[in-house]
């Protein structure tokens, strides 16, 4: 068991095609003892992208701060701070964070699948 | 996918044995198609507890709003406002908001587990 401030996790930048101003930390993950599913924080400065993309990994995620577009292939959405956004896997989604002057913060979980 | 408020989810309350003064809203479960794992807000009013507890389900928590003691075997911790708790499968675990005047207010998620 623990208790940690999520500022204190190592901040790194996101190192994937397209993504722009956006860093995560990883708050719980394999290194402290969770085998199932793992939960993240992203952080996007306002200018930040993360363009769509699809994996087999389904997102359950919740909005901390700020606002950003949904990327789907449905109309365009908006989430904001306290929505929750459940991605089923191998659907195409993203966020747009290039319209904002706030930064876009979400808690974003996924499982943790056999490699 | 979806996105909706958090709030807008149905609001009830705990009904185990200890527990007083807090509700929980399911945010993503079986019935939003997740199948690994579910995602919860709680939220304790002043003078709310969850007693001491145990179970085989893991939790990963991230605390929304307010302070309450987390309760354990080990010393006493408090657990504020942007921590990160992870409660490993069959660790006693509690949380007391009895000596606050503030709303203690997290988001769980746990493993769907088969039945």
């Amino acid at each position: 068991m623990y208790v940690i401030n999520y500022e204190e996790r190592e901040e790194t930048e996101v190192d994937k095609p397209g993504v722009e101003k956006t860093t995560v930390r990883w708050l719980i993950g394999r290194r402290s003892g969770a085998k199932t599913y793992a939960m993240r924080v992203f952080t996007m400065a306002p200018g930040g992208i993360i363009p769509l993309h699809t994996h087999t990994e389904e997102h359950e995620i919740f909005i901390l701060q700020g606002q950003a577009k949904l990327l789907s292939e449905e109309e365009g959405k908006i989430a904001r701070k306290n929505d929750v956004v459940f991605i089923p896997q191998d659907m195409p989604h993203g966020f747009d964070n290039r319209d904002s002057n706030e930064e876009f913060k979400f808690i974003c979980v996924i499982p943790l699948l056999e490699k």
